[in-house]
């Protein structure tokens, strides 16, 4: 906390301070549980444990719990501290983060769906490596979006932003591979769609990755670099 | 409005409900937008039509633009009028749901890339009464939306819940038909590949109509119907 005292003089408080010190807390422990669920979402796919992703499926609704929670969390700061400049901005990105953690998520709670179905009519012939290696990469991208935002640190944020791009082509790649596959051999259509789908979904997971990276430049920088070119984004960060 | 003057007193100014006027406006502005890119969308696909598409891409940047814009004018109204209870609601909601009408606009952008990539091979043989069905019931579902936030009508924005479920099953029954589709004829993988994801993308839309219309019942009804059961929906919405 570098001397918002001097700053704001008597608006801030010692409750203001923890109010915000707790939002902030909240936000990670939500998000270090989407993370888990990611990792655990990609090695029930590839383990083909139905257990284990019937298990994801029920923690979801944990993950939507602590949605609402943070989203109240947030306006009751709002209604109450009336925050200003840095303050409001932290509490604002908030509201629009837990949305991304959320559909994090909902992503992994989709691979889990495909992981159940997959254990019950025999793995998936092909396209398991490209899974592993999307889904190492853009759960890296979301620990380090998680780290960016407890540290406030931009420079890793843009980083991330500049990942997305990789990720996409990854991604792009893994599915043109697949249709190959599907046209070899049409009877493995079904279970090759299912592993389309777990793609997409690790696709979408480093999109919203990206998405909380953007934030943390807002927080940090006080520019928004969202739909802004990423030559842009590496001027706002000082690069 | 319904005499907010006897619950806030001296903090309501003219001006403070001119700026939430103004919010609610460049919203509905943005929806209006958005909802006519997803038409156009739709309708360039059907007919291969690749000059429109590409225009639809143009135009998302406009969407883009708004988004930020609407986002500082929230913002903005936070910091300088402070406002409370159901007008805190209206202002976070905005903030909310911007986001979701952002995703509804990439989506008809992502339908807009299939329709030229469609349009440069050929059309797809298979799946256009299914695209056409979808999209006309989610377009249906997005214009309610936007006029169940105009007039804050907690019913309306219930059905359209409601209907969700709906889109969800005729998404299914769609993705199995073009399993089929591509099971009869590998050479169609391709372009069937396609139709399967500008059906997700019209799946997406429906899905991000249900956010705004749980916004809706938020801010009409101060209580948050997100991850609740139908049943409880209706109780808060009293019916």
């Amino acid at each position: 906390m570098k001397k918002k005292e001097d700053v704001y003089g008597d608006h801030i408080s010692h409750q203001f301070n923890e109010d915000l010190a707790g939002l902030k807390e909240d936000f990670l422990r939500m998000g270090g549980m989407v993370e888990q669920q990611v990792v655990d979402a990609i090695d029930a796919l590839i383990d083909g444990d139905g257990h284990r992703a019937d298990e994801i499926r029920g923690r979801d609704k944990q993950v939507d719990r602590l949605e609402l929670e943070i989203d109240e969390e947030a306006t009751r700061i709002i209604a109450r501290r009336q925050p200003a400049a840095r303050d409001l901005r932290l509490v604002i990105s908030v509201i629009k983060m837990v949305s991304d953690l959320e559909r994090i998520g909902d992503e992994a709670k989709k691979i889990a769906k495909f992981a159940l179905s997959l254990s019950e009519e025999g793995k998936a012939p092909r396209g398991y490596v490209e899974v592993r290696h999307i889904g190492n990469h853009v759960g890296q991208m979301l620990r380090d979006a998680l780290d960016a935002f407890a540290r406030l640190d931009s420079e890793l944020a843009l980083r991330i932003m500049k990942e997305d791009k990789r990720v996409d082509e990854e991604y792009q790649a893994a599915t043109r591979t697949l249709i190959t596959f599907m046209m070899e051999d049409p009877r493995n259509i079904s279970r090759c769609m299912s592993i389309m789908w777990v793609l997409r979904a690790l696709e979408r997971i480093g999109d919203h990755s990206c998405n909380l990276a953007e934030h943390v430049i807002f927080m940090a920088k006080g520019e928004d670099v969202r739909h802004t070119p990423m030559e842009e984004a590496e001027k706002v960060v000082g690069n």
